[in-house]
This record gives structure tokens, C-alpha cells and sequence, in this order.
């Protein structure tokens, strides 16, 4: 089979395939995402359809306000995920290994990959559906053992959230810049929430309609909506669309604690507390981020992996000197010790 | 009495002397910080030395990183705050008052003008011993219902602090952008302290000297140095130099719960919700802020005017829409409230 | 026919094919580039293999560091140019066209899409090689009324390069932000140039070398080698790799006149003042800025557009409040008017 | 005779005195600008009116949009031209020296300290006025032998002009980060002044008084009064207020080669090759510039340097790894150089 024109464009050795998978759990979605859903599916060099031959598979899970089209987008002298895989593999750095891009965009910029009234379910459509899909149509080694996922930002959050509740699903995780330690991440953009929603008088559908309308957005904007977005999975009111709770008062702008107590719920440092039997069963667990992170999320990947480490579990933690944006690279380190950890044939 | 050459550097009408007070209250600090403090006492227009007109003085106090100098320092195309208080008298925009700028600079960047076992009582310095002095050699009202305090930033913390736990000092307030709401003020620097001082093994002292001999600075080292000034005055562990209590975790940077309430004890946010007597007793409480403020104090004083109002206190209290640096232009609509709040002979 | 994946991850009506050309005009090239190049040919709902309807089509060139992958990437709340040709023919908002995006990155960023003893004949590459395949392989009207070339930034100056040296290959142009009045656009960034290169001891090899090996990259090294890929365009040395005249001298940094000159000979603002021929041939000219454009192009534009008029032929020439960055809004400008100047069928 | 009040405020253990020169040579100025002036006089310790000791005299020129006032300023951390000198003289790395710092601001920004049929006489005043003032004043050693000029940016730019242009009045300059090479320098401001002015319909009186009421500027705004001080200073009309030649075309904001011709006319880096005489009775040449500087004046000063050298001369020229902004460090390096080159008693 020739390589697509994908795969070619992005000068790959192996093959990228963009399939659509119409997602079950996404159907009838409040904001109205679409529940057909790309997954692009990168194959190894050799890899053959007729053959015998089984691989793990890496599922990468994208950042808030990605999806599947900008993780394989390229740019001349940067690397995407599916280069990089690409690369070690033909370098021998790594051995051979299918990699998933999944996709969990929603018209707030992003489901965090949980289920959520608001969003629809996007756990389940990960777990069930979207593993489903890749074991059935490629040569995976289609168990728990044969699985890893991994992440950037709120995609190392997805990797850290499934592992913790979703056991049996992947073998080993990998979170770069993963969103943890709720306390310093978030609440520096609550100003900004506030600010902007009380301009439009707390409509939040005006204020999304006005954001997608822009040509150009001003940082306010992105931290606004990148708020709702979390609220869509932490603190949704209910499935009509933007009904959210938010974690800012209206009249003073003030931290509601109750609402922020929702998201921490969901905070990777604390939920790990009590996920010892999920965290256990991995065969590899994986943190970095850079000492200048923008959301001090390094400090998040600390206390995450101390507190697993004093559960008597081992965590692979590394720091590099950089900020939030553009780490790519580091999959140069997960990818080679997520291949690595998972069963081969 | 002719003109001070600061006065005509400056291009005032009125005239401006920079006294100098030997401070019991600072005496023997721990960092060091001299006991000899300037004290830039503006007087207006035909103030009369030999005559019998007495006037209101305003208390201004400096942002952290200020001191008197850089207060009454001038810039082409900029208005310090003595020259704001110059045009507007001759602009007949406020009645004639006396403006007294106070120093409560420290090794560490700022006093809070707090009493601190480590720095000293920058409180009854304040208090007890400045005006004490303008008192004694100027011609004031010599009493509350003559005396305002206001300042920008760390100085309107200060104004909002002293009105609070000193009653019957000052019959008004103006805090500019003031420090208020510590929870969204203070940790985004957190990380940026964790990460420092962790360069530095924890050794304060080798960072201050270090942040000293610097000729350029760097945005985290200003952070870090700001977040000990606050441990300083909010939080010191001993009279010792540079023992502190940090509100970082050493290990993981995560946030100290006992350390940062010890900071919050101090919140304006808070602290006015038990000081309704002190507040009462003002004639005037003028709080304003950015809507773009880098800190989020404009939710800050949202909480606090809010809280007030709440005691059945009238606060008075403008937003504005520009971000938290030079924002002397407030001054123009303070003073004159505050003059004209003031007793006149 | 069925849409391709990438049309489908891009959710065009239209369909989107990525073809690849052996170049002649790029064979044995220098720098070693790849002669193989990929064109991103879209095609309008509706487009028939089978049938009998010919399309205009639209060249659009993309500018400096980008390439044909970056420029059908996508990210959400963006809009690529193909996905906005989709959009626009959709609503009705111009007839539908093909749109062919051409590839001219090279080794050291651009080719300028001009022939370079350097860096190979990007000029024959597009017009002999390029519009020969598309006008073989699709339903075109295959001749010069047929054909509009567009681009943004270095894809501007082509577009204008090459109606003003390829007379007969386009019949209309748009230049967004285009390249023009190279005295404002590119001495700025000289200084950069010679620090870096000085580091290198002139090294140009080493430095690309290092340029390529990096994770991440500073200001003043993207600058270098966009002079550089200027220099291989506008004054290559030999056909040896890395052999170019700079413009600045090696020991101050001094402007070298006698090489900007070479670079200016090739500059929009004055090429057009003996090029009347070639533009009055065309049928419509188009060129736009923001007003705000870092580099000057703005300036560059009202040059290229005053002295066109001068030569007594129209222009199309539009101003908006942006910078250089993120403008391809301006494409839903462009392309109707180039769509309705050509010729239908 | 006690320290000054402004003395003890910046801690120094000399004195400094803030006199004011009623200027002839800016009388009845187009501008309006004042011409009674600040001279702010550094005296060394021990420094003794009724002694008979003898000191060299630093005269400091300020940059564009400076003044004696602010160069007088002081910020905690920060450390001024006067705190050095006094500085330097305590720790015994340099001979004790007076400091003379002049004011050259006019309404526009800055004179460049050059006579201005527009903006008054600057040359004059610095060199016949505040001298002599000095010279009658102080105990200085009141011959060409006992006098240095320095100063950063517009500051060194007047260094060596006025060394150039007016032998014998000093022996030796120091130019920090000085306007040199105008080629690099200026041009890159010239879209924004062209944009700017366009909005107020060539009015550059509107746009000025705009300009001064403002509480806050654009960087295009100060971009743009920076380019008119220029044209007061290069490119005068007539003693009619604001009437300029700019280096822009209106229509196009094209380069206006005449106008840019009369800026060049004074750059140093041209100047110089005509000015032997005047350059080889200095005892000293000083140039440094930070080798990030954004105007790209390290080129500037490269090329001076060359020039110079080329002439036989010598020139102390140091570069640093820094930009154009605080560089006030570097005053540690020229003013014992300066001051050692100087005649003793």
C-alpha cells in the first residue's frame, strides 16, 4: 500500500492514516462538537496490513485548544508528534510502535477527556470507542499491556485522569506539562474571567459566538475561554449549553470556593491520593516539565510525584530548562521509555 | 524662605524639603536598614513658616520597590506625585494641604509598613514618629481629622493597614491599586520563589546579596525578592536576618497553608471585615484599581468595598481601565477628595 | 470520487489533494533541498473529473519559513487559506476556483520563488513546472486569463516577482503584506545578522547547522537566516553551498552598498517602474497591508502603488489595523476579486 | 557647608548642588522652552569652597527624552550617574572629580545639543554658557585639559559632536550606546512617525500638545516625538515652531533622500572622517556600546572606532552583552578612564 499523502508531506518513513470514527458517546452533544471524530493513526515503517506482526500503540492525547488537525500540522524546522515517532523509530531509538492522535476538541477548546453532562462523554469515547476502533482495524497488540497514552498539557492531564479512572485501559502514561496543582494553574486567569464575561453581562454563549467571530483575540479572550473550558468538564450546571458553574463571583470577582472545590476534584496532584490501585498496575509512569512553566505546572508534577512515590510507586520525573510552549522535543524522552515499557510480541 | 533646588528641579510652585528622621522604632533592624529616614514634606503655595495658617497634610506611602527618592524622582512627560499635588492646588482643583512622602523601603524591597520582629516597627515609625515630626515643624492640623494617608500598590496596602490597626491616625484613605485579595495576588509568584531560591539551596541570604550586586535583574528574581519582602513583614519566624517562614513547600514549591494564612491574616479583604469601629471613625475610604491590574487587585478592591459597604460604610470606589504601572494620574482624583475631606481651620 | 483524509480532517466541502512534482528547474541543487515538492491542490465542490467544467485557478505561494504543509495546517479557531477558499465559494462569496499552493521553502528558509545559481530556479520550477503539472492533471482553463498568483509576505513579493518577470504566466496578482521597499524592510534586522554570524567566525554552514540542530530558537537567529535566504535569492555567490554576499560587512556591521544594491535590485517598489508591459498586461492588481506591519511593508505597498498608478494602471490597494502576523483574513479580500477578474469559462 | 537635602537622599558621601543657568543662547526659543536651566553640580568629598585644590571637571549629557532631573533620580537597587562617580571616587578607583550633568531636553524630546535655528542654541549654552558657569562657580581646573563629556544615547551623540565641533573645549569624551551610524539607527522608526502623523493630517503641533496631555503613550507615539526631536535637531525649517523637514514622504511615508541626507550630515560615523584636528587633541576616546543594543548602535560605534583608528588615532572601544536600556554600570568603566586622562593639579 503506498503511503498517503500525509505521510508523505510530513516526510515520514512509515504511513498516517486520518480515520473518522462516529462516536456513540459524543452523539447529541450540547454544544453541538460533532460526534464524528478524526483519529489519525501513524504506522511504523514495515508495518503490514497482511502480516502477523502485532504493536503497541502510544495514544496522544492534545493540548487545550488542539485537536488532531494541529498535532499533525508541520512547520518547517519544528517536529511534530508524528515526525518524532517517525524519527526515533528509524534511528533505532525506540522500537516499532503505532501511535493514535485522538481527538477531544470542543467548541470551548477542549473536554479535558472526561465524561461531563455539559460536553458529552469523551472518557468513554477514548476509552471505549476509540481503543476499540484501533485494536479492530490495526495490528495492535490490542490488551492493556500493549497500551500507553500520552500528553501536553491538558493532554497530560487526559493521560494522568484515564490512567487513575480508567484501569485496564493503558499501561503506562506520560504527561509533559501536565496540568496538576489546580491552585497554582487556574486561578491567575480568574481576573481575566471575570473582566471579560462581565462585559457581555455573564452570556457566555455571546461571548463565544463573539470569540469565534474574531480575526484576531487578545490574551483575555484565550484565558476566558480557556476557563469555561474547564468549567465544561469540572463544574457543568447542566447538558444546556453553557449552563456552567464558575469559580469566579459575579459582583466581586472573587474565588468561589465551592466551585473551585468541583475542579480541584479533578486535580491530578490530589486525585492520585487515593488511586493507588490504578497507579499500581501501570507499568511505567512518566512526569516532566519545564522549570519555567508559565502555570507552574513543574511544581505540579512534584507534588504528584512525590505523593505517588510515597505511596511506594516508582515515577519516571524529569525538569528541563524551558517554559510552556512548543516542548515537543521531550517526546524524544516519553515515547522511547513508553515503547519500551509496554509488552512486545 | 526661597524655593529648595528640589522644588525648582521639579518646576513647583509650592516647595519641597526632604527632612531626615532618626527612628527609634527602626533602630537595630536586622537587615540593616538605616534608622536615619528621608521624609520629602511638600508645602504649598505661600505656605507662610512665620504665619498663623495651619493645613491638612496627606500621608503618602510608596509602592513596594519605592522608596522617597524614587518618589520624588522626575521624568520628562511624567507628574510625580508632588507635582500632581502642586498643579492641582494651582489649578485650584483642591484646597492647599501639606503632602508628607514617607520611606518604608528595606533591604528586602518594602516594609508593608508593618511592626515585623525582623524588620522593625515600620508602623509606629509611621505613626508615632513622622507625624510626630511634621507636627512638630510644620504648620498642620495637628490632629486625625487633618491627616489623610494613601499610596499606590504596597502604599495603598499601607494606608488601607494603618487606617485599620491605628485608629485615630488618619480621618481618611486613598489606596491606589492596593495590595488586596491575597489569594489571587501572591501565588503566581510562588513558583517563581520555589525555583529561585532552590538555585540558591535555600540560603536567603546568598540570594539577597546576589539580587544586590546584580547590574540587571531578571523578572523571577524580582518576584522572588518581592514575595520575601512579604514573608518579612507577614510572616517572619525570627529577629534574625533573613529567617522567614516562605509559604513554598521546599521540596515539591507547593503552597504552605499555615505560612500563607499567616500572610492573609493581613488581607485587607479580611482584615476589614472585623474593623468596622476603626473604618467607621474615617471621614472618607476611596479605593480604586486597573480593570487590567497584572495582580488582580481590582477584585481585590471590589471584595474590600464590597465588605465595607456591607458594615453600612460608605466607600467610595472607581475602575479604570489600564493595567497596574504608572498610574499617577489616579492621584488627580484622590487628593482632592481627600483635601476636601479633611478639616480646614 | 471520495474526499481525501485531509480534506475531511480540514471539513472542506471541496476536497484537497497533495501531489508531488519532480522538478528539473530544483534537480542537483546546492543546498541540497529536495527536488521532489509537494503541491496542495484544492478543488471546489462539485469538481468533476469526469466532466466537462473548467475551473480558474489560484496560485498562492507562502511565505518565508513556510512550506506547503504549514500552510494547509490547521488549528482550531483558525482559518487556513484553503480553508477559507472553501468557505468563500460555499457562501456564495466568489465562483468557484482551484487553488494550488506551491512549495518554495529551501534549506535556508524561501527561495523567494526566484531562479538562484544558489539555490535552484524556483521562478521555472512554478511557472514552467508548477502551473504545467496542475493545468495537465486538473480541469483548468489553462491559460494565462485563467491564472491568478497570490501570497502573503515573501509569497507577496512573488506573486509581484513573477507577473512583473513572467509575463504571460498569471493575469492577476495579490500581495498581502508583500515584501516591497526593501530600505525599510530589511536593514533592521543587519545588526542581528552580523552578531550572530560573528559567533560563527562567518561560518554560514556552521551556523544553519546549529540553526537546525536546535529545540528552540532566539529572535536574532531567525533573523540570520532570513537574511541568508535573502542573500541566496538576491545575491548568491556561486553554486556552492552557503556561498553567498552579505550585506553587511564583516568587520563593523557596516551596510555594504554595493550587495544591497543586488538585493535591491530586485525590490517591488522600484522593479515596477520599468515593468509597465508586464503589469498592463494583467487584469487586475491587488495589493494590501496592515498598518502596523513590523517590517514597513505598508510603506512598501503605497510606493508600489503610487507608482503603478503613475504608470497609469489600476490598482487595488487596501489598508487595515494589523500587524504582519496571522493575516489571512484578508485572503476572504483577495481571492473573489482575483476569482471574478479571471476568466470563466 | 552641609550636605544638600538631595545629597543625603541619594546617600552620597560627597555633595551635589542644583543650580540654574539663565541661558542666553535659549532665549526666546520657538519652542518655548525654558531658558533658565538645571545644572546639577556633583562635588567630591573634602571638596573645599575656601581650599585651594583644583578638580577636573565630567560633564554628563543626558539621553533623548532625559533631563537633569531625571538623571538625577534615584530607585532603590539602581544606581545614577551621580551615585557612581561618588561611588567610584569612595572605593578609590578613580581620582576625586567633579560632575557637572546638563540639561538638553526641549519640548520635542531632546536638542542633541546641537545649535537649532528651531530649537535654540544647545551647543552654545553647553559649551559657552554652562562651562563658564562651572568655571566661575566651582574650583575647577578650568581649562580644556581639566574637562571631559559623557553621557548615554542622545548623551554620547552630544559627546561626539561637541568634541568634534568645539575644540577645545574638552579634552576627552566617553559615549555609552551614542547615536552613531544613523543608517541603522533611525530608519526603522520612520513607518511609525509616518503613520502617527498621517492620523493628525501633518499637524505635528496637534499631535505634540496630544502627545503632552496623554497619561499614557504608545510606543509608535514616543516613536514618533523621538523622530521629530531629530528633525528640530538635523532638519530644521525655519524658528517657526514645528516646522520640520521630515525624512518622510507623506504620501507613501517613503524615504525622503534630501531630508535624510541633512540627519546624515551629523552622524558621527560619518562626521569623523573630516575631523582629525578636532579629534587628535583629545587625550581620550571612549566608546562602548551593548552588543544586543536595539538601534544597532554598537555598529554605529564599530564604525567610528574603525574610522577614527584609521586616522591614526586611538580609541578605547568595549563592547557588552547587553541592550540600549540601564546601562548606567557602564559608567563604572568610563569615568576613572576619563578621569585619570584628565590633568591633575
Amino acid at each position: 500500500m503506498p503511503q498517503s499523502q500525509l505521510a508523505r508531506l510530513l516526510r515520514l518513513r512509515g504511513d498516517l492514516n486520518i480515520d473518522f470514527i462516529e462516536s456513540a458517546a459524543l452523539r447529541d452533544n450540547a454544544l453541538g462538537d460533532p460526534s464524528n471524530r478524526p483519529v489519525a493513526v501513524y504506522l511504523p515503517e514495515n508495518y503490514d496490513v497482511e502480516g502477523s506482526k502485532r504493536y503497541p500503540v502510544l495514544y496522544c492525547l492534545h493540548g487545550y485548544t488542539g485537536d488532531v488537525a494541529a498535532l499533525v500540522s508541520a512547520r518547517p524546522w519544528e517536529t511534530n508528534v508524528v515526525q518524532w515517532i517517525d524519527r526515533l523509530i528509524s534511528d533505532g531509538k525506540m522500537p516499532p510502535a503505532i501511535l493514535a492522535v485522538v481527538d477531544g476538541f470542543t467548541r470551548l477548546g477542549g473536554s479535558q477527556y472526561m465524561n461531563s453532562v455539559h460536553n458529552g462523554n469523551y472518557a468513554d469515547y477514548v476509552v471505549d470507542e476509540v481503543i476499540q476502533y484501533v485494536d479492530r482495524v490495526y495490528r495492535t497488540i490490542a490488551r492493556e499491556g500493549g497500551r500507553a497514552v500520552l500528553g501536553k498539557s491538558s493532554g497530560g492531564f487526559g493521560s494522568l485522569y484515564l490512567c487513575m479512572t480508567r484501569p485496564g485501559a493503558f499501561a503506562a502514561f506520560a504527561s509533559h506539562s501536565g496540568d496538576s496543582y489546580f491552585t497554582y494553574a487556574h486561578p491567575p486567569a480568574f481576573p481575566a474571567l471575570h473582566r471579560t464575561l462581565e462585559k457581555f453581562n455573564w452570556n457566555i454563549r455571546a461571548f463565544v459566538e463573539h470569540f469565534e467571530r474574531q480575526n484576531k483575540r487578545q490574551t483575555p479572550e484565550y484565558q476566558t475561554i480557556e476557563m469555561l473550558g474547564y468549567a465544561s468538564a469540572y463544574s457543568p450546571r447542566s447538558a444546556k449549553a453553557f449552563d456552567l458553574d464558575l469559580p469566579v463571583d459575579r459582583k466581586t470577582g472573587q474565588l468561589v470556593d465551592e466551585v473551585f472545590a468541583k475542579w480541584r476534584a479533578y486535580d491530578p496532584a490530589d486525585m492520585c491520593l487515593t488511586k493507588k490501585p490504578e497507579l499500581e498496575r501501570l507499568r511505567m509512569r512518566y512526569l516532566d516539565c519545564g522549570r519555567r512553566d508559565e502555570y507552574g505546572l513543574d511544581i505540579g508534577a512534584r507534588i504528584f510525584t512525590q505523593r505517588v512515590r510515597d505511596l511506594g510507586l516508582k515515577v519516571v520525573h524529569e525538569e528541563f530548562d524551558d517554559d510552556h510552549r512548543n516542548v515537543g522535543y521531550r517526546y524524544a524522552v516519553s515515547m522511547p521509555l513508553l515503547a519500551n515499557a509496554l509488552e512486545k510480541e
